[in-house]
């Protein structure tokens, strides 16, 4: 089983790599971008074949250890 | 219009981060992880209404800033 792990900023908190991104497009002439965020994107390959188990078990990985949960979100989808 | 990217390192380049990633949760006692990949997600907020002329200019950010095409594959969704 695959989980599929977005780890994004939450509002308000700074996020310097996405004012980068920003800051560069414009300078580089792309025009219309109103806004950018970066976040991480993790995939992980799991034995686990119970999608209740597997879900419990990214859960408290990314509780744990992925996201820092005082300034990030994070999102799980399984395949 | 939102654009999402996705950057993921191709197959066959090591990946340090994902590595540690695996690495930290078998120590953590997490057993059952066969493999961690770490990418990036940026989301862009656009001015851009066309569905078409925005996923060629992402299309364009993403060759050209976002992604290191060399080593690195994007995909994008709009919505």
């Amino acid at each position: 089983m695959k989980a599929r792990i977005h780890v994004t900023l939450k509002n308000g908190v700074l996020d310097p790599q996405g004012k980068a991104i920003e800051h560069a497009l414009s300078n580089m002439g792309f025009g219309g971008v109103d806004g950018a965020r970066q976040g991480k994107y993790i995939e992980l390959d799991l034995n686990e074949t119970d999608k209740t188990k597997a879900e419990a078990a990214v859960d408290e990985m990314c509780r744990k250890l992925i996201a820092n949960t005082v300034i990030e979100n994070y999102s799980i989808e399984l395949e």
